[in-house]
């Protein structure tokens, strides 16, 4: 390495890796994490109307989608990075890895730039307890969790810590995915019951959850496995061609979605005509439209991930890592005696009086008039 | 900090910052980065076609604009997050400040985060040269560089290594940029020529660069500047709302774009009709479309900052990174023995038995059934 006569002043850009996350959540407490999370996903669902939104921009390949997903307010910008990729695991990856950045509407300034594969899994799990405290019955204590992969953990505490569910009813077509959780949770006072089939889980449950990561048109749940007054929480059919719910389902039950916009491309509700009703679910928390209306109803909340979830998360995360001392500064954005001096931060790297600059172009420079 | 049980295993993704992109300017020489940097969009904008492409996702405020810009090819996804705020040198802060990521397509996983506010400035001045070898004359020996910001030692260097450039005629509204300007490039081999006015900057220019950053529909090339046989480049009017060139310059010679869809929109062009003519400029180097076809035409290039050129810019200094050793690992997606065991990045950061539960999420739990 080549020392230069600047120094390093960048702006400061803080960076929290998962391990940065995983000892927030360690310091913090889960059920804690998880209720901060849930009260300010509120806070900002309930302002919905102040943020800059638009539908995420998707980068489609044979194998998987890559997405950015910016919103903003008045004061903070959010992007989140995401990938899909179900066939991933077969090669030891995560289906799902993600990253996020605040920065400052006024300047520009990364302010943060974040993990965003635990913390999803964290914000997921709030968002569907937001949802579900909204609209599943509040007696609720059994859920069905369809789909034992890298969410299913997160879902079960979140319910288990802010809804009260003492009792799961798992299924997945992999059950060392199962047995997996099984593990995870084996210390807390969740009973968690292995079934044989999605329609087993379903039974008696009062929450339906599906996490599935298949990216095709599946038929998770069925019309015979709803029952009156249940709450479908739909988590994984969350893109296009990537489905969880049969159709009939979706007509059982009033649908709430994040942003209509968006779950209308990626949601189940993808399979239905561009009139079916759905309610954007800050409607709902705001009380300007009817959540669940009865005991015997059928509330279907589908979910695919929204912006908004991301930026509030961020925000949280940054919060508890400002609070707790947590994190590291990134060195990202050069911080410049005079702004207009960019140059200066290449230091002495400037060559001075330079010999064969001739030769070095020559090819470059042979370029001749030319004709179409 | 409390230590975790998990050790802390993370994706390989790479960290080049500002000091890390300096060392390589500085280990490879600022002629062969700027010589590699136009061979690597060269070849980029040959395979133009190959790319998916899309305009980049804007959010404004009052203050300034936000930007996302993605691009893909079959193997590889970057995109680059920039911001652009006149206002920020009143606070001592970059009006354009950026980071970038390079992904692998198969798999979502991001192997490279960079600082892009050095390497934007380099990239702009690499494609300004690149444009210039197909549009403006060879026998060009002199320059005039309007707007002498914190892009203009980039531009005039790389227009001397590459083009043969022997005299720039400088003029800036702020004569504080034009003298830092001068003294940053007081060791090189540059005539550096102060002008009273960007008319005087013009006289005699072979060609003529605008980098000036006014987010207005500013008229800093007018008519009376433009001499038969000038190459115009025109960096600076790169936002809506945000113009350099007088209409009437743009209609005294062919008009060169990167991305004629987000040029209409961004560029000098958002001026003009729809339908006025613009040609982009990988179709003139692939020999598809005519580029100067005599010594005395105006040829002007209408430059916005395209996807591609960071996708390009990127690449090549990860290249340069790995063949150096430079760079550091940023710990930033984790790695897990089990990719369907995410909840095992959280270590021993999960409570076992919680007491307490009902208090906590007493208050939550409390949404009884709503009517709108």
């Amino acid at each position: 390495m080549h020392p230069l006569n600047t120094p390093a002043r960048h702006l400061p850009t803080a960076f929290l890796s998962p391990q940065h996350v995983a000892e927030i959540v360690h310091t913090r407490g889960l059920p804690a994490i998880f209720q901060g999370l849930v009260e300010t996903l509120r806070a900002d669902f309930l302002r919905w109307p102040e943020f800059d939104k638009s539908a995420r921009v998707a980068s489609h390949s044979a194998k998987g989608v890559i997405e950015l997903m910016p919103i903003a307010d008045a004061s903070t910008y959010s992007f989140k990075y995401v990938n899909g990729h179900p066939g991933n695991t077969r090669q030891g990856l995560s289906t799902v890895m993600a990253f996020g950045v605040l920065a400052d509407v006024d300047t520009g300034i990364p302010l943060l730039v974040s993990e965003l594969t635990l913390t999803t899994a964290l914000r997921t799990a709030a968002t569907s307890v937001m949802a579900a405290q909204a609209l599943a019955r509040p007696e609720s204590r059994v859920m069905a969790l369809i789909g034992n992969g890298a969410q299913s953990e997160f879902q079960a505490l979140a319910f288990h810590y802010l809804m009260g569910i003492e009792e799961i009813r798992l299924f997945d077509v992999d059950a060392a995915a199962t047995e997996k959780l099984m593990r995870n949770l084996q210390g807390t006072s969740l009973r968690l019951v292995q079934c044989a089939s999605a329609l087993e889980a379903a039974r008696g449950a009062d929450i339906l959850t599906t996490v599935t990561a298949d990216k095709a048109l599946a038929t998770i749940v069925t019309p015979d496995m709803v029952t009156p007054g249940m709450h479908i929480n739909g988590v994984g059919g969350d893109c296009p061609g990537k489905t969880e719910l049969h159709p009939e389902v979706l007509r059982r039950g009033p649908v709430f979605v994040e942003y209509a916009p968006q779950s209308r491309v990626e949601g189940d509700v993808q399979q239905m005509p561009a009139d079916f009703p759905v309610t954007e679910l800050w409607q709902v928390l705001s009380g300007a439209a009817a959540g669940r209306t009865s005991a015997d109803q059928v509330t279907v909340f589908d979910s695919v991930g929204f912006a908004l979830e991301d930026y509030s998360a961020l925000r949280f995360m940054r919060a508890q890592a400002l609070a707790l001392g947590m994190g590291e500064p990134l060195p990202l954005i050069p911080a410049l005696a005079d702004p207009k001096n960019l140059f200066s931060a290449l230091g002495n790297a400037v060559p001075q009086r330079v010999e064969g600059v001739q030769a070095l172009d020559s090819a470059a420079r042979s370029v001749a008039y030319s004709g179409a």
